[in-house]
């Protein structure tokens, strides 16, 4: 599907009105429900290949961030043949103790998808952790930025960004 | 790739030996870090095919358990056309509350897809989970079975079951 039917599914699968307070504790009239359309596979195949497109030339795995990034991770990767790293919220206290899950090595160049957009504190601090162990992040790359700040706070931690939609792309 | 490489294969991705301590509280001389097979798109894709074909007739939709079970769901969803709900370990305290993520309806017949079953409390208590939800859970499915009474609790609690391998059928 082209771009601008996969926008109005997306939406259409996503939007949700209300009273919400999002992860960074702002409150919001509109909520993302990202579930609602990486949980649909006729969605999340075409979600991954507009992510897939935005690659950076010679990385060689893809990242997501717990939860939400995981399906499009595990669906870029589907798309293109790359391995990724999930990357954890908090480490468990059993089996393997891994702030990274999958195997990253030192020097990997990594994209790193994110669903959602907001102020990108979250993406940021994964791409960090990623750094921290020994990769580089080569690009953020989101599949739909609510354009409240996100693209500024990750230039200026110092990471390129890219993003499927922006909220205004969706008409909200 | 037939059964007995995937089987290879998955072993040697996923093999761990040392002294561990599993989500159960057991101690085991072995490890299965699931991630090291579901975050490898080759092993990802044919793990989802052997899951796909043991999926009982009639159902509507897939399930993963947070958070090993989500790329193995998200993959089976791609590989079949049904849509998935991730269910959650505990609800978040931002954004929608649900106990499972993505749209989940009354009546929905449910495939609960698992990574590793070995005493399959887990797997029982996200299968029951969506009960309580309204929908009914027509079979669990497990990637790999630790034989440690994971296929009797889970009949034990009314469940159907199935796995792709035994931990005899990787050799281990």
């Amino acid at each position: 599907m082209d771009k601008a039917e996969l926008a109005k599914k997306v939406k259409a699968a996503c939007y949700l009105e209300g009273d919400f307070i999002l992860s960074s504790g702002r409150r919001s009239k509109y909520y993302l429900d990202k579930y609602r359309f990486s949980t649909l596979p006729e969605l999340l195949r075409a979600v991954a290949k507009e992510l897939a497109a935005r690659l950076p030339e010679g990385i060689n795995r893809i990242a997501g961030a717990e939860l939400g990034a995981v399906p499009l991770a595990a669906a870029v990767s589907l798309e293109t043949g790359l391995p990724y790293v999930i990357v954890k919220k908090e480490t468990k206290d059993y089996g393997t103790k891994n702030p990274v899950e999958g195997v990253l090595n030192a020097g990997d160049r990594v994209a790193l998808v994110e669903d959602i957009i907001t102020t990108a504190a979250q993406s940021i601090k994964a791409a960090q952790r990623l750094v921290a162990a020994g990769a580089t992040v080569e690009k953020i790359i989101g599949v739909i930025d609510r354009e409240e700040g996100g693209s500024e706070n990750i230039a200026a931690a110092g990471f390129a960004y890219d993003r499927v939609f922006t909220k205004s792309e969706l008409g909200i």
